[in-house]
């Protein structure tokens, strides 16, 4: 039982020590000797397409055997395709501006020593993850991209492909003059180590979760490290009344039904009472095969709605299914959002500036759009160029995160014999 | 038993329904409507001081009664210059430059969206202190400014006088048209409240510790909202080979005896074996009452110095003490410092450029100085006007924190009907 215990904290502050020492050294790398080595590792992704393949075999057939469902399988699929898809991947991520180095701000005090905020590495970061092979090249990517070593714990189903690719990193890493220990992969599927590194404080500085809703919940509730992370997407939208109609029905659609399994699709409709074609928005969502659950005054205008419950309302579907009710006005709007924002990609649809103001500065979301659909609610689409994840908590960095949310500062002072009155 | 659990819960629940009610307001008032109310409030603790020193008295005289140590006693005195001062303080943050709705960045993307990064309050922030009534007004004061609501935690010897402060805060808030529970002070004793409030996740944002080590120590270990703070100010001087000898004498002398007592002394001193001045360096520190510990080496050439212990590489004195070593130059510096540093604030003296710059790029500290006392690790020195604390985490904000840190982002979209392909 002890031996239980134990096995996994030694093998996480194994794994802690070795990506100290590795983050200690790949902090003062230059920018372009990390680029070069992520290109060079997207290279040898591309190469190694056969190898990753007959791993990635091993996994399905174990899967399949075992049972996992066709989505699970899915995601755990890798072919030419999305291995080629994954090294691009990698590639763009060398492309990104380095934020280590950068002068967040600099000012001389009176007594002439120069004070500057410096943006530095993180230092380990952590990443559990579940079915996905190719979040362990994507998360690597920008962790040794912003300067941090990285410690990858994979879900069990998928340790043959993902021990592949990470073959492929430490060999790019060391060919490329870099501590191969900047990428370390958990090389046991003991569920336990996932406990271990969560508590790993001082051994890893932020852990970043990629997966379900349960693995985020999980991870959340035994941290002791800090996590950057979303537990849910609960999006609304806010048609105003003074919405133009084919934007608005436009944004809702696009909204909950482009893709209605990502974070960013919206969950919840708000219609303003004085919207003049409400019939017409609850119409257009319900023709693209979305299932719309409505709240007691809108069933009175459109019949035939599924009523909604009160958990409706926290409810995020990940599904062709919305909930929708009627408010009186911007400030109804505020007042549900404020009780059932999941803080995540809130939008309004309006041409009232003032109104739509208003809407930007008082709801407390990480993201806020107006005229814009929810699905917008992505690192690529912001610019970030990658994500590491959308975060919803309060500290650090809030939205999608991508190189920069992975820095953190130093303040450095440069004097000439200073001393303190 | 039931009922001595869910008391502080109920209480701490309470206070945080109340505050981010409060913050909620808060976060959309003007910054000169702030500003005035922390002048109005400072103009009432100038009026209020017999007042607040009469409840001062009544918590002086139990304490002395209780028999507190003469140190504790000090901290917890009040008196009409410490009002005075405490009031300038209050005044002080007024004039400082509300980082709120600030931007961050903006840009606008390839399909029109404009997406800008806009400063926002963090929201509910709890402070957990110990015998000074000042940081009732203090911390108080930083929190309105930026817009977040505070709840107060001082310590039970305080609480008469921390009740005099807050009630001048409730009044100066309600008299500005601010909602009075933007600042809340726990109006109970009960130590269990602490544990309530370290676990308020979703209630608390952030949690701000001040006082001494034992009281951070708890902080840390048990709180599950996350801690803005620093355990220990373990800091190190390397003097290198290449020290102008009189700036070295100055900023070592300043560093540690300017004020012993203080988060920025130095503790350590690490002296280049090929400094040529060792024996005056050491007996220039010893000249001012200070103990010197010294490693084998140093003994070696200084004679009747008391020998360090390992525990004393690791150790904060507070005092008129210093641990001091000799090294292998830069390098020797940087493998101690990496050893032994609490990621404070640590510092060399060289002349030589290339060595100093090597040392700020590596040493992986909130602050490193460059020929200048680690006595300016202080927010006031930065030049940020006050400081709600030192912070030696990696994520959100590290060394002196004021507004700034006080804040977060949201991410902000202004579109023309843009929907994702």
């Amino acid at each position: 039982m002890t031996e239980q215990i134990a096995l996994p904290k030694a093998l996480v502050a194994d794994l802690g020590a070795r990506a100290r020492a590795a983050a200690a050294a790949l902090a003062a790398v230059p920018s372009t000797a990390k680029q070069d080595a992520l290109r060079h590792i997207a290279a040898l992704l591309r190469a190694a397409a056969p190898e990753i393949e007959a791993a990635n075999t091993l996994d399905m057939t174990r899967a399949t055997a075992a049972g996992l469902s066709n989505a699970l399988l899915d995601r755990l699929r890798l072919d030419a395709k999305r291995i080629a898809g994954m090294a691009d991947g990698v590639a763009a991520v060398a492309d990104l501006t380095d934020p280590v180095g950068g002068v967040i701000d600099t000012a001389e005090r009176p007594n002439g020593l120069v004070l500057s905020r410096v943006r530095v590495p993180i230092g380990v970061i952590g990443i559990i993850y579940e079915s996905r092979p190719n979040v362990t090249a994507d998360a690597a990517a920008l962790c040794i991209a912003s300067g941090n070593a990285v410690i990858l714990r994979g879900g069990s189903e998928a340790i043959e492909s993902n021990r592949a690719i990470h073959a492929i990193f430490a060999r790019g890493l060391a060919e490329s003059g870099l501590p191969a220990d900047a990428a370390q992969l958990v090389p046991v599927t003991d569920r336990a180590v996932v406990g271990a590194m969560l508590t790993a404080e001082g051994l890893i500085d932020m852990i970043v979760p990629r997966g379900g809703k349960s693995l985020v919940a999980r991870v959340q509730a035994e941290a002791r490290v800090p996590v950057l992370a979303h537990l849910d997407g609960i999006n609304h939208i806010f048609v105003h009344a003074a919405a133009d109609q084919a934007m608005a029905e436009r944004i809702v659609v696009n909204a909950k039904m482009r893709r209605t399994g990502v974070c960013g699709a919206m969950e919840t409709l708000l219609i303003d009472r004085a919207y003049p074609h409400i019939a017409s928005l609850v119409a257009a969502l319900r023709a693209t095969g979305c299932e719309v659950r409505g709240g007691p005054g809108l069933r009175a205008i459109v019949p035939g709605l599924v009523p909604t419950t009160d958990a409706d309302w926290d409810t995020e579907y990940l599904d062709a299914i919305a909930s929708a009710g009627l408010v009186d006005g911007i400030d109804g709007a505020l007042i549900h959002i404020a009780h059932h924002s999941s803080h995540h990609t809130d939008a309004i649809v309006t041409e009232d500036a003032a109104v739509a103001e208003r809407f930007l500065r008082s709801v407390d979301s990480a993201i806020v759009l107006w005229n814009a659909s929810t699905q917008f609610a992505d690192g690529g689409e912001f610019g970030l160029g990658a994500e590491i994840g959308i975060a919803t908590g309060r500290l650090h960095a809030r939205g999608p995160v991508a190189l920069e949310g992975l820095t953190t500062y130093k303040w450095i002072g440069r004097g000439t014999g200073q001393v303190r009155p």
